[in-house]
């Protein structure tokens, strides 16, 4: 049987229930965090938690319960799994959203938020993708949403449609200016000259945790790229907290030798031995 | 006490459960529309009924019971309502999601979606606004969800904060570009030479339905328009489903004379009769 934690209480999934006013599904008004549930512990919890704060911060929006207590409350939720179907490894989500209003774009004053932890199964290990440049949509650098993990996921959406009608596994997003900002669902990385590199937060890329996680080694950098910059790339890969998966191919063409490079591959011994 | 129509019934609003598994809100993955509800019924319901089915063409979202039943329903949620709290005069929301997914952004093909009607009161009459041109966030042109009416909300959400902050009722967007869009919940028309003038759909305006009436008497055009045409302009005014507001200050700057001019005052008077 599923569990879900909402609002302070570990239920049954088919008991929970999200208020037809709640504005996180009347408007889309409020933060998602995913994380890796690997060994029984939700890895990299302190850091989700602060990006989730900072998103909170961002949209006025109360955080509530504390991070030790949300943590706490990973805790019991994955325990409480582990007794039944056990997803000692899987996948956490931590949804925000401001709660129940009345109608209206502002939010209320008074707003009492929904906090919902699920679990999920682990997912099957990804590999490597080839991807196309979304034609449908980009995604905006101007808007701070770009800066944080909110509801509103449906230009990713339309952009992952778009590749699997072009038959690829994922679509690269370009922002309003014409250059990368991230994919459907990942940070983008190249290797340049041996060297990392990834846009930075101001071109449209969600301040990833893995993304940061590789940037604090200090063999990687922030750079704006372009599309020539990529198709150049000795290796490309794309990171999220479930893992990182190498990028091969790009709108059909090749990226490098078109097989794992030795940078990818080195990281992604180390990211898997973590 | 207040009724719903979700997914084929009526039902009391307290009873009604949205799963937390819905993509509306766990990706914003979705539609709504809002209604003018105006002596039982509501207002240019089959208008509103062809944007939704647009708007599910472009998400590939299917669009369930048919224009038919959900007129019906519409027809008996009033009528439901109408025997208890009464909103005869109102506000009709009709909110269309993907339904439940398991976790991932590409949506499942088998896709339920999830159908829900509710009634508001009518809102108090909206009158003469002050807006601000909003820093903290730009429209999206180049995604084609600024031409439907998506769950995405939180732009909106962050301007209309943004003028609350800065002691204005309404937040006009900028495009990408730098012009205008609209505002956080309406359209945007200025009085130039006599003339009404809109920005164009592809400027990122949402295309209002009564944008279009307005557009269809034949005295109004559609151009691309800067911050200073509308500073210049000799009247300015917001038009959404729920009735028309002369704009009569930006930014602290006095459009035309300050006052609800002759234009705008005709237009308010014809939709009044309506």
């Amino acid at each position: 049987m599923s569990v879900v934690w909402l609002n302070g209480r570990l239920l049954p999934a088919a008991e929970a229930r999200i208020d037809p006013a709640d504005r996180g599904f009347t408007l889309g008004d409020g933060l998602f965090e995913t994380l890796r549930v690997a060994g029984g512990a939700a890895r990299h919890l302190d850091r989700h938690l602060a990006r989730l704060a900072d998103g909170a911060a961002l949209l006025g929006l109360p955080f509530p319960h504390g991070a030790a207590a949300l943590a706490a409350a990973a805790e019991a939720l994955i325990a409480a799994q582990g007794q039944g179907d056990g997803f000692a490894d899987g996948v956490l989500r931590i949804t925000l959203t401001r709660g129940t209003g009345a109608r209206g774009v502002l939010p209320p004053p008074d707003a009492v938020p929904t906090l919902l932890m699920a679990l999920a199964p682990a997912p099957p290990p990804a590999g490597p993708v080839e991807a196309v440049i979304a034609r449908t949509t980009r995604r905006n650098e101007h808007s701070p949403l770009s800066r944080v993990k909110s509801l509103n996921y449906l230009d990713s959406i339309l952009a992952r449609q778009e590749a699997a009608t072009r038959g690829a596994g994922e679509a690269l997003l370009l922002n309003s200016a014409g250059r990368l900002a991230e994919s459907s669902v990942a940070n983008l990385f190249i290797v340049r000259d041996g060297r990392l590199l990834t846009p930075p937060v101001a071109e449209g890329a969600l301040p990833g945790i893995r993304r940061a996680l590789i940037l604090e080694r200090g063999d990687a950098g922030e750079a704006p790229l372009s599309v020539a910059d990529l198709l150049g790339a000795e290796e490309a890969f794309l990171t999220n907290s479930l893992g990182l998966r190498p990028l091969l191919r790009v709108d059909g063409r090749a990226i490098g030798a078109g097989t794992v490079g030795a940078v990818t591959a080195a990281l992604l011994t180390d990211i898997e031995a973590e």
